[in-house]
């Protein structure tokens, strides 16, 4: 039989491949064959934690079923954030904090979902309940999808259990974990050498909401002003994408990981939705949301109620 | 705020009503405020077990948005099981062992399936994850439901960890597994108080499968034949049912729980699909399916398979 492929959403972020590679090493060591690839290049965060912590990047694949029929998912379940032939694959497992929807399998699965903030803490959970011991660097690949999905615990998405499996993981890892945080997060917001088409992608996903295709990118930043200094090419890029793809609304989510506060720029329709989810009026095209960090818990499900009410 | 209300699927079977009845009792434990409901009147094998343990039925309900905002799901997750409002509440929490179809939620969520014989088997290991002591009429319904999905282990959905759940389980409510067990499954075979329009309804549930509305409805016996003496009333039934209801296929499985084979009754379109999904050639509208008793395993993942190639 062919290896099982394990992997997280489209434009992976750290805890997308980081939690693909800590559950394939557990699967592994469960007596299953697989392998952590991933849906994308990685970023300069994951490449930051991936290189501190000696860990190859996994190799990107375009397509799953050429090469296997099953796969394991984690850190993400709809299908239009999956590989692109997910339909032609079994999905035996998935793990994952997200909403759930997009996603239909033909048999019973292993389906792990708990509302925390980081995939990874849900998989420290099954590494205890397997007994299984996590080296080094496991630990430090997990801590560091903790700290980029909680924004070192100051996003709304953070709970107490990804605290607490974060300073374990630290503790296994032999780092301090504030000191090793911000400095992993601070190299995932160096925009300079980005384009306007990579920064609106880097870390972007689909949400079908209501009849609407809405494509939503974050950006972490310390400073909103360096990312708005390039807001015409921003707008241009944002225009061309949702052209190319037929998004009907894309909004770019630039967050201040220092302040906890996005500035959001919105192009598409129905840009009312917008105004309405967040209760702003939209200034040429981009309004302040203070204390908002996460997409996942205070921007999808609003912007879902705006659009299917 | 109002109690959170835990209920199985529609046309409630023993795991449905058990597995709801344990999960509100874990959560009550846990300090949630919650109650276990059905979606349907319980059936004969139910009845036997909640009788044997001393268990009341839960209250039958049409909807909930009328009195909580927020539902824990067991036993099931695909839309058209569940109660007819799911789309205006929150589901909170799923445990389940089926194929995940149909559903869809604005926010994150607890998500647990296995693909175990039973939803009970689960819930066990989260009594136990929590360190929650299980009261002998608890134990006693779970093990109940453990009998009922697997038919005594016969069923190619059991797995060891059922067989071992249900050993464990019956060690704390002081029964003999192998007699009581037997005893509760002849209680749900007694067919001869029933109208053909209950025998077709007693524990059914309707598949969206490819563009069609699949109907699938099974009834555990010990004497086929006497169910087959009622062919043309039930045939009538099954039409009448199709009509009302706009089922495309209706199908029912006619199950030996001494010998483990099933005796299939299909009418609708396409029934070709039926034929190529189990290899046979119906006479009479049925057909012998030699060793078929689990619909999830053996009829349903054949069935979306023969009419979405």
């Amino acid at each position: 039989m062919s290896k099982i492929l394990v992997f997280g959403h489209k434009n992976p972020d750290t805890d997308a491949i980081a939690s693909a590679i800590s559950f394939s090493y557990l699967q592994n060591e469960l007596g299953k064959e697989t392998e952590a690839v991933a849906l994308g290049e990685i970023g300069e965060e994951t490449a930051y934690a991936l290189n501190y912590f000696g860990v190859e990047a996994p190799r990107v694949i375009e397509t799953a079923a050429n090469e296997t029929n099953t796969v394991y998912l984690v850190d993400h379940n709809e299908a239009q954030q999956s590989v692109s032939d997910i339909k032609e694959v079994e999905i035996a497992s998935v793990v994952d904090h997200h909403r759930i929807s997009n996603i239909d399998t033909a048999n019973p699965l292993y389906y792990r979902a708990e509302p925390v903030g980081c995939t990874a803490t849900i998989i420290l959970k099954i590494f205890k309940e397997n007994n299984v011991t996590i080296p080094k660097h496991i630990a430090g690949i997990m801590l560091s999808a903790i700290v980029s999905d909680t924004l070192l615990f100051k996003s709304p998405t953070s709970t107490p259990e990804d605290e607490a499996a974060a300073k374990e993981l630290a503790g296994i890892a032999e780092v301090d974990l504030d000191v090793y945080g911000l400095d992993m997060l601070k190299a995932g917001t160096n925009m300079g050498t980005k384009t306007a088409e990579e920064m609106i992608d880097m870390d972007a996903k689909s949400f079908p909401m209501g009849d609407k295709n809405v494509r939503i990118a974050q950006i972490n930043v310390v400073d909103i002003e360096d990312v708005f200094a390039k807001q015409s090419e921003l707008e241009k890029a944002i225009q061309e994408a949702n052209l190319e793809n037929n998004y009907d609304l894309f909004i770019l989510v630039v967050t201040n990981i220092l302040d906890s506060d996005s500035m959001v720029l919105a192009l598409g329709n129905p840009i009312i939705a917008v105004e309405d989810a967040f209760g702003v009026k939209l200034e040429n095209n981009k309004a302040l949301l203070k204390g908002v960090v996460s997409r996942k818990k205070q921007v999808v499900p609003q912007l879902t109620e705006a659009l299917t009410k």
